[in-house]
């Protein structure tokens, strides 16, 4: 097959711009072999085209002008890597109109406002692809949608999250969370402002993602329920530790009798589980569905370069499937319901510091027994002059749950209310340390 | 796009035949969203159509005539899933002569005659796809070869043998080899002749197919070395846990100065290293590119159902990017030399059973000392009437390591030649264990 000269356009010439850029020169030849095609950034958008590059383009490349892009009627694939809402949005809207394909790396972008680019998409008969908006270089949407085609994948876990893997995993070392936030920030893994990131809100709009694409139902942000780890403190740390656990930021998407729920919440991992085992800055996702047990992708969640490993990728993808009707943009073919708050069930742990009176024990555990909730371990200790109660229940409903603490948050005995972690193990929660 | 029948053929209706035939039908919908095409079995090579199969075809499908498949002008995609070299070999090639499209789940076969079988492909314009001959339903030569497309990939590690890892994972526990093997065979890991699992030969042609692939240079089956677990015992294990490492059987493709070094050999793993973390009859691979750290995919690595969804996944990106050029083959476009026996190089551990008598420790340090072999941690202790040297080196080369060995083995101290074992770390091998 001859060669095929494409030329692409980029929006945003930044650290995975430039990245994209290079890339994709130094691996023309690599592209050309798998593709039969060599791309060629001809144009790209950026705000000052004075600024200082990584890599810099060949003259003409960079503009200011948005038009030149759309205009340009040889530009058939374009890379959106300038982040932001808007004007971005607006402009992926635009090209998507005008018949050109476009390969995303924004996950706000996507899992905020996909309802309506990808039925833009559809509409123009072009493709929108966003592997590099999730983990960067690692390949999950790809696999999920071209490798698991027959496998009906119906839970999704992943710690996709690197910042606050990272001070999770400096958390078990002893440092309290805003030493290894700090850490985190010194490592360049963490942003001035982290907010995002140790909110669960990064991890909340990639779960988005992951779920609409496993189960081809819209999710949005604004359907994940999501906590981060602000709160979390060092007992919690030495407390997974006794039980053989650790503390993980973890997404979960699942199918729950035809009902999606889809969260990210600090979690206790069984150290046995694949999650436990992904340390500092790295990701993983855990595919389960029925034709395969599950499949773990795990490697660096971010990265300028591992970012636009994935944007090449991605264009490299359009262009070998382009006219053949293959996998098209987000395939949301169905429109399942959410599952109702509070329905959600796992098993939990929670700690209680109580004062130490005969009784304390009991009223606890009968508030539990009212609503149905059964305590798989516990475990009582002296804690200054009272005791602190670690309790690990067998599955339960959220809402149950909820309801349960509240009402022992009353008792006079309890000082302070708890605040629950859902419990991953593949082992029965009976098994669990505290031997 | 209106949907497109799409009539298929299956060499094959074993254990893997009836469930691609079962998937197919069940999954028909998830597909044609997938690709605007319906897939139907229309053939299926057989020996004896009046077996009972676990999901029989419809009336007609089952023939044992090959050529009524390849004269039926209307099947354009075959899936081999009969495994065996003959007549398997000359079926596939005479398939692809006459223009049709191959997915085949035969490591064998692929890692012994690819560049026959790669070459007639190309030379008819139809793609030859085997993602289900390396580990199941791991996408590993999907991700190889379409997401990681501009990462220059130079080094694949895996665990790519699942009765091995049991076996190795059950020694753990405390069980004997011979005993890990029995459990393996109970429990349906292993096969009454576990010869091709436990020597590494199913490791090594999976290697050979991942590292041609890696590295776009062919290598076959004779090209790689290998070495099984028969003669690891529980003196190894216990060895390995005090180091804080675990053993595993370890297939290693490397790109070493241009020249490919593909190996099969038990090695002692870093638990902190993610293959450590590998448990069961479970595979994972990881692969180290420059775009990359590392991209680790795990999951079942055998099972009918799971290679089943991997010829299904390949089935569907043949017809995905039938007729665009796109990543056709194995793509070796170039011829790398092999690096030399012995030029190899990795840390080793090994042990060594000595006569309690001043100076052993000394001669055999000197013999070490002599090939440039530097020891980065030694371990002395009373074994019976004599005394057990544990030795871990810095990297060195293999042939250097050997000529040593069979020096010390020489030496009138030494009462048996020791089996040296490569050390998988990312810490320095002088932080392992012995602490």
């Amino acid at each position: 097959m001859a060669s095929v000269d494409v030329p692409v356009a980029l929006l945003g010439y930044g650290t995975v711009g430039s990245a994209v850029s290079r890339l994709l020169t130094e691996s023309a030849d690599d592209i050309e072999r798998a593709t039969g095609h060599r791309l060629r950034v001809v144009k790209a958008l950026v705000r000052d085209p004075g600024r200082e590059r990584d890599y810099p383009p060949a003259g003409g490349v960079l503009t200011t002008d948005f038009q030149e892009i759309v205009d340009d009627q040889s530009i058939s694939v374009v890379a959106e890597v300038m982040g932001g809402i808007e004007p971005t949005g607006s402009h992926v809207l635009e090209l998507l109109r005008r018949g050109k394909h476009v390969v995303s790396a924004n996950k706000q972008l996507i899992a905020r406002r996909g309802a309506e680019l990808f039925a833009t998409a559809s509409e123009s008969g072009v493709q929108l692809r966003f592997e590099a908006s999730v983990c960067a270089a690692i390949p999950v949407i790809k696999v999920l949608r071209e490798a698991l085609v027959v496998t009906n994948v119906h839970r999704v876990l992943g710690i996709v999250n690197g910042t606050t893997n990272f001070v999770l995993t400096e958390m078990e070392g002893g440092k309290t969370y805003a030493e290894a936030l700090r850490e985190a920030q010194v490592a360049g893994y963490a942003e001035a402002d982290p907010t995002e990131d140790v909110s669960g809100a990064d991890a909340a709009a990639k779960m988005a993602i992951l779920a609409t694409v496993a189960f081809n139902s819209r999710v949005e942000l604004g359907d994940v329920d999501y906590t981060g780890i602000e709160s979390i403190d060092p007992l919690d740390v030495t407390a997974a530790r006794e039980l053989e656990m650790v503390i993980r930021l973890v997404g979960a998407a699942r199918l729950v009798d035809g009902h999606v729920d889809v969260r990210v919440q600090p979690a206790l991992v069984d150290v046995h589980h694949p999650l436990a085992k992904v340390d500092g800055a790295f990701n993983a996702v855990m595919l389960q569905g029925d034709a395969i047990k599950e499949i773990t992708l795990a490697g660096p969640g971010a990265g300028g370069v591992e970012t636009a490993s994935a944007v090449i990728a991605d264009m490299v993808s359009v262009i070998g499937t382009m006219g053949t009707g293959f996998l098209q943009n987000d395939a949301c073919w169905r429109e399942l319901p959410f599952l109702p708050k509070g329905e959600s069930s796992s098993p939990f742990y929670f700690r209680l510091s109580v004062e130490d009176r005969p009784g304390a024990l009991a009223r606890v555990a009968e508030e539990l027994a009212n609503r149905e909730i059964s305590v798989a371990r516990l475990l009582q200790r002296p804690n200054g002059d009272g005791a602190a109660l670690h309790v690990v229940t067998h599955e339960a409903r959220e809402g149950a749950l909820t309801a349960a603490l509240d009402a022992i948050e009353q008792l006079a005995d309890v000082r302070r209310r708890p605040v629950p972690l859902p419990v991953v193990s593949d082992r029965g929660v009976a098994e669990l340390g505290w031997a």
